[in-house]
Parts: structure tokens; C-alpha cells; sequence
């Protein structure tokens, strides 16, 4: 009779709404332990774990906000509230900051891993609902610039132990930019700085052309801002370079004396020129930012773009404050660089697509023995699963086949009787008699 | 300039919509402590992490859902899309088994920690936006019974890892209240549920009443129904009158089979009676359950209500798919929990607001050796920050002690030349003097 009604039901064909994420396990578990494993290296730095809502009051979370990002938002009323979805972790951190200013412990430190919503166009690789990352250092008033250098190593930390291959981490300073092209008298730094920030998506002479159309400057002008953006090499021969230009202005002395406090600090948190450099070019397109500014590429992979930006701000929250607060941070968007290292092939996936370290088979009349085996492995730090179920011994080992669970242990009337038992690798076959969870940590090795 | 365009500008007051949960850095490091020890729990038997939109097609997500529900449903449109909020775990979950169910392994372990949205009416303890963390077991096609002891384990290990307290998981099962009240010859067995779960509410007599006056049977009958839920004692003593009633009715003895094999391998797990006994009060409100169902009390603040509760279900998904997925499952409010718990102050706060575990307070010239001594004893595996700001040492103190930061090392020429330092215990005043990061294993003690 049940199964009749079922039949009768009005099925709904199961989907969800077109730009969103959703994974199978096997992703699924790589993708949480991505975020285990930045979440811990943020802790590590002693960054406060901070926790807001998706949903916030349009008018304080749009107080800025116009043009591209106000159009995204996902925004709707109920009862009297007129409501906005936050789509960045920033502007959040902003209202929190002023909101509870005389609860806060200066420098605040804090990291947020959390969901954002923005209703962009559906694009390959582009979410409406994405992870972001965001660890922020706030001071009140002022913030020393040893903090900048901090920032390089937190990335530094974060994508060593995310493991997805060689990195580079680039910063520069705005206001060595910016005094530059005031030496220049070049009067629209913001659009110079703008325009110059896609030399790597457009090229030298593409920029060169802008610079002349847009910010109206000479063709010379424009030739000699660009040669400045030519500086490479190593550190040592960039700062050389910077000092010979020898420019008599204060806001590129004050760029570039921050930028070598930056490089020197960072070297001191053990971070070698092996995985950062001095990159003038990158200047970030946010008018938001006033001084260092980061990005970071996969070496490997440098068609990913920048997979970590960020850098330093002078006033996080004058939409919500009176107060000076400066800060510096950066974002990782994890949905984003997920989905990217998953299209290049980037991630090495095990087979594995459960946490379940050992399954434990029991034959019918030891479901009891086993439970209490399986309960002393757990207790002992595994990750442990009972197959609870009725079947052919074939299909539990499927089961766990299909899980990819790297040990299998099978306890019949034997096994119960003696209390040893054999501990099945399955990916070599081997067998290994135990009778303990001890014995049994020699021989595990450790998947995610 | 930059000042009196600031003063200029329109400040909007922040703050949050009402009827959501925002926490400073104490509470929140409490909260975010919770949810990982209830993610570890989970994983270590071997439940598989899902994550799934916050967003859904309205007409997906309210496929079966009606009245008060969805009332409560955040609902908008954008574009073409009519959206909803989620406002649970189980209904995603349905639409994600039913959707996949041809990829996935079954039986099919997931957990799920995520916030979810109801627009209820503003009251104290409630929420509109919250956290849930479920487990759910789902079968293809039926799913054994040991299914529903295990789940006893893990909300036994779940709960004494969250160490808040003596608590007592009570179990019943539908089957057995249902057979009972066929073989009474009650019709509504669904309205007979509804008012025998609130008995512990409103109590016996007001049930009995209700009894009488909504489903219309004799008061010699709701005696019958209530001296049956007066069952208790041991398990071995409920068992014992449950078999000596000897119904004859199958549902029923099926529900006393059920019971008495959950009851014996929650013992196998490892969980003593001390934890969890068989309550026939029970029934769950939600007409969605079939068999085993769950609640767990606090034992010293029974007026929390049930903190954990869930049950055994036939049909997860019969309105996306005709496959047949009977599960079981749990759920923890962890919002609402964590704010009761706060409220009755069953939370024991350390003075700790961050994750850091030694502070490194450099001399002005020191800094750079600071940051790597720092390194090293991150490196090592502990939480370490470095105090990057100019300032008086008395402040850098207050700093320390604002945000509970139980050791401090204090940096100067001497420490750099001798590469030995002064671990300073903030909460004694000790010092010990160490020069390694080694050094410091053996006197450091674990804070969370």
C-alpha cells in the first residue's frame, strides 16, 4: 500500500539552480580538507576565527557599493526587511569592526572561511556561491609594516601545505606607483594604475596605447612608465634599480622604504626568493588599496591568474566609523581554485572518498565482537566503519573498493575466538595479523 | 585631505538584522571548537563531509513542505529564478541522493555542518539563521538495524567530546508505540504520536484529556495509553514488561525486536547504560519517522529541552525519485545549543580569545631575528604570534592579557645574542628559560 501512494506521488525531477557548486564525494573530500588545511595554518598564525551573517541590512552592507557589485547582489524582502546576501567577506569585516570597536583587542586579527553570493552571468569557472578565505590584520589608528611581511609568509605557509605545486608570491607597493607618476605628472594616477594592472592580460603595447587614449598623457610619458614597470630580476636588482632612479618624491621614498622593510622581514620569516619576488606590474585593480599589494601564481599553471590577492588599505570601515582603522590582508577564492586545479589536472586524486580508515566485516554472528573491536580502533585516533549490513562478502568489498577505504579487516568465529585478525591492505593485498590497534600503527599509513 | 573627505562622508550605523547570531572573539572561539570536535566525531566513523547550496529552486526545495514551514522559507526571485533558502539539511540531502543516487556508494554515510534559514517570528534562543550539524545512513533499498545503535555511538562520543556535561540519549521506537495502539484500536495513530510527545510538556493529565477530546477514544483507552508510556526502569526491566504485555500484533513485536537489537549493540559500541535507556515516552513530532527514533538530555539542564534528536525513516526522497532509501539520522541545533548552553552557564570560558599559544614580543632591534625564531616554533606546531607594533611594553602586555594569550617571550639584544629566552606562563607568572621550541613541549600545556 506505501509503495502505491509512492507511486502515485508527483515525483520532482531533483536539480539545483544553474552557476552553483555541488561535488560528489570524491571532490567533496578534497575540497574539505583544502579548507582543514587552511583553516589550521590560518589558526597557526594566531588569526581569530570570525563568523558573520550571509544575510545582512542592504542599506549597511550596500552603504558603498554601486555599479557591478550592487547589480550582483542577491537582495529580496521579507516582512519589513530589506535584505542583502554578503558577497565578500570584506564589508562584513568592515561593520563587524565598528560595530563591536570597544570590544575588540587591537591589532585584530581575524580569518573567515565562509560562503559569498554574487548573481554574475553563469561562466565556466565563475560560481554564484563561492568559498572565500580572508585573513585580515585591522589596527586602530596605525599598523606597523612588519605586518605586510607576516601576510607574505601566512600564503607562503598556506600553499606549501596545500601542496598543489610551485608558487610565486608578487608584491609591490602603490605608493612607489603612485609617486612615480606624480614625478611623471601624470594628474589620473587611478586610472594610470588601473590601466596598467592588465599589461600581463593585454600586453606592453596595448597599455602603452591606453595609457596614451585614456589617462592623456604623451607617448614619451607613457614609454617611460612603462620602462619603470620593466625592473625585474632578483630582489636585490630591483631595489638597486629603484634607489638609482633616485626620484624626489616622498611618496615613492615611502613605497620604496616600506617595500624593502617588507622583503627584508619577509626573508626573516623564512620565506626564500624562491617563492616571492618584487613584480612592479601588479597593481591590483581596486582603488581600495594604498600600499603593498599581493598576488600569486602557480607556476605551473600561470593561466590561472592570481589564486591569492590582497594587500594594505588605510581606512577599513569609514561607511560605518570615524575611526582610523588600517589594515592589510588577502583572500583566497577557494571555489574558484578548486574548480580551476580540477580542469588542468592539477589534483592528485587518491581513490579515496570517505575519511574511513579501516572497514570492519563482520560475519553474522560477530556483529557484537566487532562493534566492540571496531569501537577500541576508533578510540585509538582511526577512523573507523562497520559494515552493518546483510549481503555477499563480494559486495562488502566492493563496497569498500568503491570507496577507496585502504584497510579492510574481516572477522569471522576465528578471528572472534582468538582475537587476532587480519588487517587487508587493499591496495597491495598484503595481510597483516594483528590483535590491536597498537599493533596495527606500524603498519597504517596515513591518506586523507 | 584624506581626513576631511572622511568626516564628510555619510557614516551608515552598522549593525545586524535582528533574530541572527553574531559572536565576539571569546564566544566565538567556543562555537568554532564545538563544530570541529563534532566534525571529527563524525568523520571518525567514517561519515563522508557534503556540502550543498545554501540556494535552491524554490520548486525543488518545497517539493513537500507546507504550512508553518513554508511561511518561514526565505523565497525571492532574481532573474528568472524562484529561490529558497534552505531551512534544513535532510530535504538537500534528499534531492542530492535522489539526484546522484547512479554515482554514489550506498549505504550512503554523510554529515553535513552548515547554516540553514527560517524567517521565524524573533524570540529568545531562536534563531533565523543557524547551524545544524546531521548524520544521516542511507540504504538502497532497506538498511540494516545495527544502523541505528551505531548512530547511538556516535552521538555517546559526539557529546563527550564536546564535554558539556552528563547527558542520557533516550530511544524508542514507533513501531512499538503504533502496534500498540492498532492493538487498542486507535485509529489516529498519527494525532495519538502527536499528543503522547508532548507529555513531558504538558503532562500526564493534560495528555489524557487531549487524548479523550482529539481522537475521540475512552478514557479507559488513554489510561491504557499512558500506563503502556509508564513503562520504565532498566532496559532489562522495560524489556521485561514489554514482552510480559506479549501484544499480538506484528508491528508491534517487530518495534520490540528493533528495540531490543539496537539496545544490545549500542552496549556492543562500547556505550554504558549510564548514557542512554529506552524512554517510550518519546515519539518525535514529525510524522516523517517510521521506526528507531532519538532525543538527548543534558542531564543538569533537562530544561534545554532534547539538545540531539532523530530517527529511523523509510522514504527519504519518494518526492524526487521512486528509488526506495530508507535512512537514519540525526541532527544537533548547534546555535541554539551553544546559545542555551551559554545562557544556563553550563560553558566554562578560559580568559582565551584567539587560537595563539605564545606571544614573541621583539625589542626594536630584534624584530627580524623574532620572526624566525617565531617560524621555528611554528614550524614545531605551535600557534605563535609576533607582537609587529610599535608601543610601550606595558601595552604589548595588555595585549597579551586582553585576548588570553598564555605564554609570552620577550625578545632583546641579550636573547638574540644568547639564543636563550624567558617562556613566560601568564596565567602563574613562571619563567622558564629555553632556547628551543623542543624545549618548550615539555612545559607548555594545551589550551583550546
Amino acid at each position: 500500500m506505501d509503495e502505491k501512494q509512492n507511486n502515485q506521488k508527483k515525483i520532482v525531477e531533483p536539480s539545483i539552480l544553474s552557476g552553483f557548486m555541488e561535488l560528489l564525494p570524491k571532490e567533496q573530500m578534497i575540497l574539505t580538507h583544502m579548507t582543514d588545511t587552511i583553516k589550521k595554518t590560518f589558526e597557526s598564525y594566531g588569526f581569530i576565527p570570525l563568523d558573520t551573517p550571509v544575510l545582512e541590512k542592504s542599506e549597511v552592507l550596500l552603504a558603498k557599493s554601486g555599479g557591478e557589485t550592487a547589480k550582483q547582489v542577491y537582495r529580496f524582502n521579507k516582512g519589513d526587511s530589506d535584505i542583502a546576501m554578503r558577497f565578500d567577506l570584506t564589508v562584513p569585516l568592515a561593520r563587524y569592526v565598528a560595530q563591536h570597536y570597544g570590544e575588540l583587542t587591537f591589532p585584530f586579527r581575524r580569518y573567515h572561511i565562509g560562503k559569498v553570493y554574487r548573481g554574475e552571468k553563469p561562466q565556466k569557472g565563475r560560481f554564484r556561491e563561492f568559498y572565500q578565505c580572508d585573513i585580515d590584520i585591522i589596527g586602530n589608528g596605525s599598523l606597523g609594516i612588519v605586518n605586510d611581511a607576516e601576510i607574505v609568509s601566512v600564503i607562503f605557509s598556506t600553499f606549501k601545505a596545500l601542496d598543489i605545486g610551485k608558487f610565486k608570491i608578487m608584491i609591490n607597493n602603490r605608493k612607489l606607483l603612485n609617486g612615480y607618476f606624480e614625478y611623471l605628472q601624470i594628474e589620473n594616477t587611478v586610472e594610470t594604475l588601473r590601466i596598467v594592472d592588465k599589461i600581463d592580460k593585454i600586453g606592453r603595447d596595448n597599455v602603452k596605447k591606453e595609457l596614451v587614449k585614456e589617462v592623456g598623457i604623451s607617448e614619451e610619458t607613457a614609454e617611460s612608465v612603462l620602462s619603470f614597470l620593466d625592473n625585474a630580476g632578483s630582489i636585490a636588482d630591483i631595489m638597486a634599480g629603484l634607489k638609482k632612479y633616485d626620484i624626489p618624491n616622498d611618496k615613492y621614498k615611502e613605497g620604496l622604504a616600506e617595500l624593502e622593510a617588507v622583503c627584508e622581514n619577509i626573508k626573516a620569516l623564512g620565506v626564500s626568493e624562491d617563492y616571492f619576488t618584487v613584480n612592479l606590474k601588479i597593481a591590483r585593480g581596486l582603488d581600495y588599496y594604498t600600499g603593498t599589494v599581493y598576488e600569486t601564481m602557480l607556476c605551473d599553471y600561470p593561466q590561472l591568474g592570481s589564486i591569492c590577492s590582497g594587500g594594505r588599505y588605510d581606512e577599513l570601515a569609514s561607511n560605518y566609523t570615524k575611526q582610523s582603522l588600517p589594515g592589510v590582508g588577502i583572500s583566497i577564492g577557494l571555489s574558484r581554485l578548486f574548480y580551476q586545479l580540477n580542469e588542468v589536472g592539477a589534483i592528485q586524486y587518491s581513490n579515496k572518498c570517505t575519511p574511513t580508515e579501516i572497514l570492519f566485516i563482520p560475519m553474522s554472528d560477530t556483529v557484537q565482537y566487532t562493534l566492540e573491536r571496531a569501537t577500541e580502533f576508533r578510540n585509538a585516533g582511526y577512523s573507523v566503519e562497520v559494515y552493518m549490513n546483510d549481503g555477499k562478502m563480494a559486495k562488502k568489498l566492493t563496497y569498500a573498493n568503491k570507496l577507496g577505504i585502504p584497510y579492510v579487516v574481516i572477522i569471522g568465529a576465528d578471528e572472534k575466538e582468538s582475537g587476532v585478525f587480519n588487517l587487508k591492505d587493499m591496495a597491495t593485498g598484503e595481510q597483516h595479523k594483528i590483535s590491536s590497534a597498537e599493533e596495527a600503527k606500524s603498519i597504517t599509513k596515513k591518506y586523507i
